[in-house]
């Protein structure tokens, strides 16, 4: 809190005031898949009562009940719209992320299983899978005849998966594969659909053949009966309650260590790697690391789509809390009419938590966007090049943990800021906490994922990077000249360019540029992702250069490296919103009021965002005092600015009222009519 | 993250390594209620197996479950310390915070329904009530003869409770009060106690004698028959299904709007005002506002609690969260054997994210402890001064709002860091983010308490602060010279003093101070304050100079009151842990290692709390950069300090091993075996 002074009376020559057309909004965010979405939309309040049931059924009912509508949801084709038509599904890459970004808006056990179900389990068979397992598989798993499980996970190996225990020997005798267990610690753990529904699982498993170690594999393993009940050798146990999430079946599974457990050579899931009959080992890529992490590229959609829903959630309690804030007044301020208390929305402090979330948001989901449009195109073929696979993944990675951490963050401060009533379960907020907390750390713990991304930006992206480990990086980029780490990132490139483009031209760029050009933002930045990934690569050398243990030295830094890249992922966050609100200006179809309400918010979370860290800068020369009390001002104007449209931008994300459940949070009050 | 410099390899010459005793650090947290506290303790494991309930019964019989056992820990004695021996209870205010503070390791429905019939319920019959009253019901109460509620909030009125709506008027022909609910917005709401199991209310209500309103009173109402059903003209409502505490019976009241629900005149707690049976109106107090913040002044206890049970909550996620950070191995770095992965806690980044909280938890500890004393000294009589008792509320609200936001952080961080495990009910992480949740909202919003504390800095305490409504706030403050504010504060001269003990003398006490020096801490943390008592005054006198509607002043100043307050408490926690942390040093029970170690978390609270601010003390130019960075050296330096002795440390918070639930989450893996 700088004591800037916004007590000033207002400039009559300030900005004007602004205006948003909603269904341009909504269509803005809606982008290219507006049609599917509106689809789900449409779909969603059928099942708006799950919310409820959720509260009311005892965990096996709503279970079944959940199965129950992802089958439904299955029916109407906007589960598996990423799957190829001759399967069932609608060939879509692009289609099938909104279309679960928008069922996010629901309630999210629904959304978890449809997650295991298509993407995960429905995804490994059709990404790791060939022709022999689309066509075994792929149709009933659309049609949901088939449910399924995605068994990586072990209660030992969480985020370390290549460490993981489970074994697959192949025995050449039978041509069949020998699926063990080899310790308690190794069994399968938090498995979606494990604990009731799955009938078949996408095993992943260390790789024997003729004694030879190939690293981890997928397999597709039967695990249950026709009747229900586990197959002979595997075991089954229940996770049992969860914080959230309670429609969904985990569980835990061991595959009987005295190798009971077969399956044929040809459930091996070999497109990237196979056993012939007779026993031989074969791999069009050679290291067994790089290997696995070309396999895990593949599952990257479930990044993508855990990060909508992430953003989802946070835009359902955005909704609830700014409504709240609109209709909700408390004590009387000498702002109204005599006797009137004040909306809460008209409180200082009220904007200022509310609204830079809403900022962000909106750039979270411009940053999804990007990234899905992205995927789309690398899975559809549109690039096929090897660096645009390496950035997606790094991409989907650092956006997966900044949108979970923002629905923790969102979901947590709307709640606040709806006191009391917002915690009561007939809100929505309860199950809102409860079902996203697991966000940040499923699907890749946000940690270790923000650490992958550190490493990309550290190593270029070596075609190697994800196979080296901690220890191979460190010794990598000590081998390297710092500069040569800073020149490979290219940022330092772009980030020229952008100084050419700035007043000052040279030096002065960050005290000369406006607070309101997004050139300046862009700029500020660009400058922090290059200076901590530069600095990073100093203290890695200096301490390998001192003798250090390399595993010590990457502790020391690994903070510093988590910092760097998550500027980087800022950046892009910034420069997916930025160009998003640049096309809106482009576009006959936007009115000049959105246009001017999309730069504000635009301005609102750059600013807001580096008065976060105006520290940082600050330490590193880029930022005066006086300009950082400037940016605290000219945040809080920002807020008062767009408090105006608060209600639109929230209106803006189209989520059902249906799902918000919470009438009397979310309507002004009747008056004084009683029901006795 | 400043890229400062710790790869350079460790100094041969540094400090000590740490190392703790245990059961000495256990006594000194217990401190002056040590008998009581490990009574709890021992009691607490006989109760572990409601955590299990709360997950396992419907709401019906978790209800009935947690409604018992609050009825056996009435009959230990533990649930009303605090009131007076001839009523069944202790007679000691000091062991009955202790006692609640260790009870809130424990189920925490338990722990509310302990709260509301105990601290709201009978609190409010002793604080309010005289003689007639307490000899009526209090022997009742104790014993958990008679069930109670308290009914203060109405679903229209949460923080601003002057304006709440239920009314009593008296009846003079029948020396009765009608109590009356006008509007349904005025029901009473979230009231504990009164879905189910609540026979009678302290009910507030605006009081109107003959035609003239004297703004909040309470008064005995009861609510339901010996048959538990509403009484007539009661309506009583469940709240239904909350995010968490479900073991609490919360609901709405209405009294029925034709005034058929009469209480006799006796029943109005009377100890600041009466009504005569003749129906006149007399008080010691004159102003209406005044009286009603009296009484709220007596019911501070509650707030003293709920920040107890917000330290004793983070106690328990860091005991999980730093224990399996002890056991858990992730990755291979290089750093231990061949082969070996490495611990978690070995880790910068998991240092980092747990430590400083540890530090932290152990600093509001303290603070706790000095607020529990106070409010001791001051319903014991030890002190009797009004000042006192102004400085107490204030504390008292400040204190609670940064003890549950600790709680809600530390929880989440703690969560996290388990990652999936995490996630499962079986650990407590789940129960602890539900039930804890609404701690930043009830007993006061944490930003409307912050605010209330702001005012009283503002104001130094006037005789009539709590009275000021926000415009009276902003008119008294910009009738004010800046200087006379500072001064009023007594910050200022007490600053003066520091910085005469501090190196450098005059003004470069903040360069030459060495980092470690908790005189230099306290002197930062006592300018921010300072600076920022003197920044609000400033902007308030100027917003009301341009003639800006004081409400409008007020709005915009908001955030930089709180942050004052904000400031204010987090010197006041700052000065209780040193002042806790000098007294070990002169306390010949305490051994010179578990001194060392108690500096080293002293410091790492200190300088991690002013790391995170350290842009403002940049700012306001007490902070160089080069400092700035110095700092957040230190800070990583401490945390790998004390990682030696991180498990020594949750171990001495001596939270039964029955209560963490989560055996596997925090014992060492077993090895191999494997059951089959």
């Amino acid at each position: 809190m700088a004591d800037t002074d916004p007590t000033t009376a207002p400039d009559p020559t300030g900005p004007p005031a602004l205006s948003v057309d909603v269904p341009t909004l909504t269509a803005i965010l809606d982008g290219p898949h507006a049609e599917v979405r509106r689809m789900v939309r449409e779909l969603l309040p059928t099942y708006a009562g799950v919310l409820e049931d959720a509260e009311t059924m005892d965990r096996d009912a709503f279970r079944e009940r959940v199965k129950d509508v992802v089958l439904e949801i299955a029916d109407s084709g906007a589960a598996a719209m990423g799957f190829p038509q001759e399967y069932g599904g609608g060939g879509d890459i692009g289609a099938s992320i909104a279309a679960f970004e928008t069922l996010a808006l629901g309630d999210l056990s629904v959304l978890v299983k449809v997650g295991v179900q298509f993407g995960l389990f429905g995804g490994a068979i059709l990404q790791l899978g060939t022709q022999r397992h689309h066509d075994a598989y792929l149709s009933d798993i659309v049609s949901g005849r088939l449910l399924g499980c995605f068994a990586m996970t072990e209660t030992g190996h969480g985020s370390n998966v290549q460490a993981l225990g489970t074994t697959a020997t192949y025995d050449a005798a039978t041509a069949e594969f020998v699926i063990t267990t080899p310790t308690e610690a190794a069994g399968k753990d938090y498995i979606g659909n494990a604990a009731r529904h799955g009938r078949t699982a996408v095993v992943f498993a260390q790789l024997e053949v003729a004694g030879e170690q190939h690293g981890v594999h997928a397999l597709v393993v039967p695990i249950r009966g026709d009747d229900g009940q586990p197959l002979p050798g595997v075991r089954i146990e229940d996770d049992g309650p969860k914080m959230g999430l309670n429609g969904v079946d985990n569980g835990r599974i061991w595959f009987d260590p005295a190798g009971t457990v077969r399956v044929p050579r040809e459930n091996l899931l070999n497109r990237f790697a196979d056993v012939t009959e007779d026993g031989v080992y074969t791999s069009e890529i050679e290291s067994s690391g790089r290997r696995f992490f070309t396999m895990l590229g593949t599952l990257v959609q479930g990044r993508v789509s855990v990060g909508a829903a992430g953003v989802s959630a946070a835009k359902v309690a955005l909704t609830i809390a700014v409504r709240y804030g609109l209709q909700r007044r408390q004590f009387e301020t000498g702002t109204g009419e005599e006797g009137e208390e004040q909306l809460l929305l008209d409180y200082g402090l009220h904007q200022r938590r509310l609204l830079p979330r809403l900022a962000r948001t909106y750039a979270m989901h411009s940053a999804q966007q990007v990234l899905a449009a992205h995927l789309h195109d690398v899975f559809s073929g549109v690039t096929t090049d090897e660096e645009s696979r390496r950035l997606l993944e790094s991409r989907a990675a650092g956006t997966k943990a900044l949108s979970t951490w923002l629905a923790t963050d969102v979901i947590q401060e709307c709640r606040e800021a709806c006191g009391g009533a917002g915690y009561l379960s007939v809100n929505r907020f309860a199950a809102l906490k409860a079902d996203t907390d697991v966000f940040t750390t499923f699907e890749g713990d946000n940690h270790v994922l923000l650490q992958l991304v550190g490493k990309g930006l550290l190593t270029d992206y070596a075609s190697d990077f994800s196979d080296l480990d901690q220890l191979g990086m460190v010794r990598f980029v000590a081998g390297l000249a710092v500069e040569t780490v800073v020149e490979r990132t290219r940022v330092h490139k772009l980030f020229e360019q952008i100084r050419d483009a700035l007043p000052g031209g040279g030096d002065s760029w960050d005290t000369d540029s406006g607070l309101l050009d997004p050139s300046y933002h862009v700029a500020m930045y660009r400058f922090r992702e290059e200076h901590l990934i530069a600095g990073v690569a100093r203290r890695l050398k200096r301490g390998v250069d001192a003798d250090m243990n390399p595993g010590e030295v990457f502790s020391r830094v690994q903070d510093h490296v988590i910092a760097a890249a998550r500027a980087h992922v800022e950046r892009l966050v910034l420069e997916a919103f930025v160009d998003q609100v640049a096309a809106a200006q482009q576009d006959p179809a936007v009115d000049e009021d959105t246009r001017l309400a999309l730069n504000a918010l635009c301005d609102l979370h750059a600013l807001s965002g580096i008065e976060a860290d105006r520290a940082w800068f600050m330490e590193h020369g880029r930022l005066t005092t006086q300009r950082a009390k400037a940016i605290t001002r000219e945040v809080g104007d920002l807020c008062r600015r767009i408090r105006p449209i608060a209600g639109d931008l929230v209106d803006a994300f189209a989520v059902p009222t249906e799902l918000l459940r919470a009438p009397a949070l979310i309507t002004p009050e009747t008056g004084p009519e009683i029901v006795a």
